[in-house]
C-alpha cells in the first residue's frame, strides 16, 4: 500500500499570511483538532522577531503545548541561529530554515545572499541540537515574483549545500509559479544530485497547480508533502490570490488514488469549521468542503 | 511543439447549470470574446425541450451566430434524434451525445438503459448528417452520485458500442468522482479497446482535482480538453459544488508547461469579465485570475 506523510502548516505559513490574528488558546485547540483528524507532523510557527510577524509572537507556548499531543511531530520554522536557539528551547521536534534560490528574493527577505543564508543554516546545524531534526527548504525554487525565472542550477547548488549538514531537504515553490513538467525535471535532477536527503514538496496553489503539482512529485516519488487546511494565508505577493496547496483537497485526491495519508477527512472537516469559526472573515477555498465525499467513497486502507 | 486542443463547454454545461440566465445577445457577444480569444471549438448549446431546460431554448439562434465566426468548430449536444435534427438544421459542425455509463443515471435523466441510449446514438448516426462530426461521450465515467462506483467494464463496452458508429468517443467524469490514478486507467483501457477513437477528456472540478485529472489524461496521450471559463456551472448533485475544469487554469498550466493551447490569456480575461458582468451573482472559480501571470511568463510557442 502506498503511502504519503503530509505536513499542516496552516497554524505557521497560513496564519502569518492571514489577515486576522488567532488568538493563543484557539490556535492550541485548533492544533489538537488537526492533530486528531490523523496529522502527524504540523509546523506550529515560526521563531522570527515578533515585532516583524506579531501572528507568531506565541510560537514558544504554542510549540510547548503541540508537544503535548501523543505521536505529533512539531515543527517550527527558524531563519536564524537565534531562532533556533529559541525552537531548541521550546521543544520543537524538527526547525525548517528557508534558503530562498531567488538571489533577489533572498537579498529583500533576509537581507543576506543564498551562500550566505547556506552559512547561516550551518551555524545552525554546528550549534547542538540533540533530537532536533534539521530540514533545509529550498523557497522560490520554481521562480520568483521579483527575479522571474529562477536558474535551476541554483535550485540544485543550493539543495547539494543544504544536504551536506541538514538531515532532509525541501523544495518550495512559495509564490505559486510551478508548473508540473517544471516540477517533475527539478525535483529529478535534485535528487539526482542529493537522493533520499531530498525529502519534501511545499507547494502552493496560486495560480490553481496546487494538487497538479503534487501529483507530478508525487510520481516523481516525493512522500511528504506541506499544505494548508483551507488553502488559508494568500499570498503576500499576489494580493486576492490563495494560499498553500489545500490540506482537505490534497488529502482527498490521495485517498481516492488509494494512496493512505492517514487522515480522517471528516475530523478534518471538524478543524475546518473550527478554523473558519475563528476567523470567519478570512478567505478560505477548497472545493471537497463545498462537494463532500462521493457515494461509497472508500479512503484508503 | 505539443499541443493540446480545448473545447469551451461554458455556453452550454455553464449555462445549463447557472442559476441566472444569459440573454441570447449577450451569449453570442460572449461566445465571440472567446473565440477572439483563441478557443478554436465551442459547444454552444443543447438540443433538449425548452421545457427541460429553458436556457438552452435559444440554442438554434446561438449556433447560426456561431457559425458565422471563422475558423471556429461549433459543437452542440443532443440527446436523441429530435435534437439531432435540430442541430444539423441549425449548422452545428459536431454534435455531442451522452451516454452514462452508470444504469441508474441514464434510467433517472433520459429514462433509457445504457443500452438503449447506445442504440438512439447509432440511430442518429443512420440518419443523414453530412459533413456533421459524431461524438459520443460516455458521461459518469468515472462514478455517479445515484450508483456510486461504476464499473469500469460498463465504461469500456460502451466506450466500444460507440466506437462502432461515432467519428470520436470521449470520458466525461460529470460528478467530478474521478482521480488521477483512476483517470490512467480507464483512458488506458478504452485506448487499448478503441484505439485513436478516444479523443476527449471531459472532467468536472467538483472535488478540486480537475487540473491533476486533466494532467494524468494529458499523460496518457490525450490532447482534447472540455473545460469552462470560471468552472461556470456548479453540480446540480452537489449544492454549492463547483462545475467543469476551469479554462484559464487548465490553459495556464499547459501553457506553462510548455504545452500550447493557442488560446491567450489575457483574451481570455476579457472574455471572463463579459461573462461576470451578465451573471453578477453567479459564482465562478479559478485561481488563475486572481493571481495573473508569472513575472516573465512566455506562453508556449
Amino acid at each position: 500500500m502506498s503511502q504519503v506523510h503530509i505536513c499542516e502548516v496552516g497554524p505557521r505559513d497560513g496564519l502569518q499570511n492571514a489577515h486576522q490574528t488567532m488568538p493563543t488558546g484557539a490556535k492550541k485547540a485548533w492544533i489538537s483538532a488537526l492533530a486528531a483528524a490523523g496529522l502527524r507532523e504540523i509546523e506550529v510557527g515560526s521563531f522570527v522577531p515578533p515585532k516583524l510577524i506579531p501572528a507568531m509572537a506565541d510560537t514558544a507556548e504554542i510549540v510547548r503545548h503541540a508537544t503535548t499531543i501523543p505521536g505529533l511531530k512539531v515543527v517550527a520554522l527558524a531563519p536564524n541561529l537565534k531562532g533556533f536557539q529559541r525552537a531548541i528551547e521550546a521543544g520543537a521536534h524538527k526547525v525548517t530554515f528557508p534558503v530562498s534560490a531567488s538571489r533577489k528574493h533572498s537579498e529583500s527577505n533576509v537581507r543576506m545572499t543564498p551562500e550566505q543564508m547556506v552559512e547561516e543554516v550551518r551555524k545552525c546545524a554546528q550549534y547542538p541540537h540533540p533530537g532536533v531534526e534539521i530540514e533545509g527548504a529550498v523557497s522560490t525554487a520554481f521562480g520568483c515574483t521579483m527575479q522571474g525565472a529562477v536558474p535551476e542550477e541554483d535550485v540544485v547548488r543550493i539543495a547539494a549545500a543544504l544536504a551536506e549538514f541538514c538531515d532532509a531537504v525541501a523544495l518550495a515553490d512559495t509564490v505559486g509559479y510551478g508548473n508540473p513538467a517544471q516540477v517533475r525535471r527539478i525535483f529529478r535532477r535534485v535528487r539526482e544530485a542529493i537522493g533520499h536527503k531530498l525529502e519534501g514538496a511545499h507547494f502552493h496553489n496560486t495560480r490553481g497547480l496546487g494538487l497538479a503539482n503534487a501529483l507530478a512529485a508525487y510520481e516523481e516519488g516525493v512522500r511528504a508533502f506541506d499544505s494548508s487546511l483551507g488553502g488559508l494565508g494568500g499570498c503576500p505577493f499576489a494580493p486576492g490570490a490563495s494560499g498553500n496547496v489545500i490540506t482537505e483537497d490534497l488529502v482527498f485526491m490521495f485517498e481516492s488514488m488509494g494512496v493512505s495519508t492517514g487522515v480522517d477527512l471528516e475530523k478534518l472537516m471538524v478543524a475546518r469549521k473550527m478554523m473558519v469559526e475563528v476567523l470567519p472573515d478570512e478567505q478560505t477555498y477548497g472545493h471537497f468542503a463545498l462537494a463532500g465525499l462521493p457515494k461509497g467513497f472508500r479512503a484508503a486502507a
